[in-house]
């Protein structure tokens, strides 16, 4: 069967098709600056890339261009829209509701609606892509996966902040943890890679991009993640803090008389790493600290030694460590961020292999830990396409 | 020589006179309710109580009083004023200007006035008291021992939060942490008990009392701590919330449309234990919980959770850890709570000698790890008074 997998941002939309269960990527592609009156759809079929340029005004329009694309005589991969038996949607914020992708209904789309308040950058973006299926190919399911969702298992312990308990109560006021796709897709893979059932694992999984978050994941599920109730704590990211004190955003606010739309402006986009050298992207950083430019050697010695601070703390979370993970942009391409966060961590049981580490880039697996190692420490690109694919098959099948 | 230490608050004033070097404590005292109609003082020599009640408008008749206490033919412990050497004051936060502690003088006061913007609650009483001394013990050196001094050890990577840097540079943005003076003391003694030099130790010492914090104490040096900029980050407190996402604030900010101080108010007063489960006192959130009161049972949970896992990130922060000691009147006191923090920890070397971690409280020193625990784990009553004198007795005779 064929699976479509939609990512839909505001003025994005990115797409996937594989053939299931053989996991074969048939196309994907992108449409952007939907809106506005010069968008842009770019499919690739294999190494051949399609572009059609035309104003986009919605994801409905969006969703047609993906089909023709989809569909083309010369550079489409299927011959009707039926031949689509399923369609799955990345969906931030499930909230509390959803601990597991759900076949899309209406209590489905209220509950999604009622989480957007929450993620009001991206609950509705999310559902537009739903809608514009739902609009485009009434005969198609839809499935939801949730970035919340693996974090559901998380004990009370861990997700409640200590605060008055009646804003959780009243406001669902707690730690939701997010990239939850991601992380549950590269310990599933890093139990195959160790050769060892990911029911008996204790993993730390370090998704390292521009947006950030660590995971202690005990057994196969989420027991803990640095991410919180927003998207902003745990490490420092490309332009959010990381974990920071509150009392620096009530003196902010009084020193610099802030109001709450300046203060989130602050903490998401001219934080992190921008905060710190100027430079969102790690690339740039790292480019400038080899050039020993003080304050970028500051924001990846920042950004390693957070993240050490996090498995060290998942670690004793768990009480064991089995495995840590590395993925996305950044722990997936940098092996010298990797190198510093590992650095010295014998006594946990943690030997890097360092030249197999400098060679873990470009989207390859590995193991990067010596053969000794009593803590495997594994390179792992995310596929959360293929996670939301695999679920939407699972979700369509048990129908 | 003796010597006189005091702690000023807002409307108290604590004191201790110890003999040095022998460090034997001749008398402590407390006045209470200075500013108010009915001030006490209330001074203790051995196990006699002696009490005076009368207006005390101000910290200097506080010292008056203090004074004509220590001096009286009864219950005093010195025949004149001449036999006090010098006076040591606890002054809550020296910024980055102080660390160590000083003999105090204009340049000193002027820099504890400075720092007094962050520390609005603590700088000005400290400094009534210092000026207090001054006046009415004019030839008495007085020397300043800062709770942040301590912690100026951190390199910039565990201080520096990933703001726009010229927060920091213009502000003084950044972590400083507090109770320095009881990390420190309880670090020096834990390398006594353990019989190995401090300078070859890492260990984490757990301040748990109704502020709490967290230190990671690597060769006799603070390399990090858990509060931070003010005194509510790293793990929950009697009524502060300790780490908490920021987005939690503007979200709430904005759901019950709280000013700034409404918000402080919050965050230092109503959260915490007493936030989770009503309680701010962690004997009566524990009494709860062991009845199974849900929001006790949550309560001790999550601070045990919490400090577990700092722990673990300061483990993993130095590389080893040889040591942990619990301190102030949680730490001290609170054989349930330990154990929950240290439980199933093996896997760092912890192993809890559960007899000998319920029989350590009220004040006794006790190792409560079994005698094979690579780990040693220490139970010791903390003692910033002593340290003050100690200090204070250093940099006197340095002058």
């Amino acid at each position: 069967m064929y699976v479509l997998v939609l990512n839909s941002g505001s003025s994005s939309l990115k797409y996937r098709v594989y053939e299931m269960p053989s996991e074969k990527l048939l196309a994907k592609g992108l449409v952007e600056r939907i809106g506005l009156d010069e968008g842009r759809l770019i499919h690739q079929n294999g190494g051949d890339k399609h572009v059609v340029e035309q104003a986009i005004p919605d994801h409905g329009v969006a969703i047609e261009l993906v089909v023709a694309a989809l569909t083309d005589a010369g550079h489409g991969v299927i011959g009707s829209l039926d031949e689509i038996e399923a369609a799955g949607h990345r969906v931030v914020h499930g909230g509390d509701s959803f601990a597991q992708s759900v076949l899309i209904d209406g209590d489905v789309i209220r509950a999604i609606e009622e989480n957007s308040e929450m993620a009001p950058l991206h609950n509705p973006p999310n559902l537009s892509g739903i809608y514009a299926c739902q609009a485009k190919m009434p005969n198609v399911p839809n499935v939801a996966v949730f970035d919340t969702a693996f974090h559901q298992t998380m004990p009370d312990y861990a997700y409640t902040y200590a605060i008055p308990y009646k804003f959780y109560e009243e406001y669902k006021i707690r730690r939701y943890g997010f990239h939850g796709t991601s992380h549950r897709y590269v310990a599933h893979r890093a139990a195959e890679l160790i050769e060892r059932p990911l029911k008996h694992l204790e993993m730390v999984t370090c998704h390292l991009g521009n947006g950030s978050s660590i995971c202690a994941v005990k057994y196969g599920k989420s027991i803990d993640t640095s991410l919180g109730f927003g998207t902003v704590t745990g490490i420092p990211m490309g332009t959010r803090t990381g974990d920071i004190d509150p009392c620096v955003i009530t003196y902010l606010q009084r020193k610099l008389d802030l109001n709450k739309e300046e203060m989130d402006e602050l903490i998401y986009k001219q934080s992190g790493l921008k905060g710190l050298s100027g430079y969102s992207d790690m690339r740039d950083v790292e480019e400038h600290a080899l050039a020993e430019e003080k304050h970028s050697m500051l924001a990846m010695r920042i950004m390693a030694y957070s993240t050490r601070k996090y498995i060290g703390a998942y670690a004793a979370a768990m009480g064991f460590i089995d495995a840590i993970v590395f993925t996305a942009g950044i722990g997936e391409n940098d092996p010298l961020l990797r190198s510093m966060v590992l650095n010295d961590l014998e006594f946990l049981g943690v030997q890097v292999d360092e030249l197999a580490n400098q060679a873990a880039v470009r989207g390859k697996e590995a193991e990067i830990s010596t053969p000794g190692s009593r803590v495997k420490v594994l390179v792992i690109p995310t596929n959360e396409e293929l996670m939301i694919a695999r679920d939407t098959v699972e979700v369509t099948l048990l129908r």
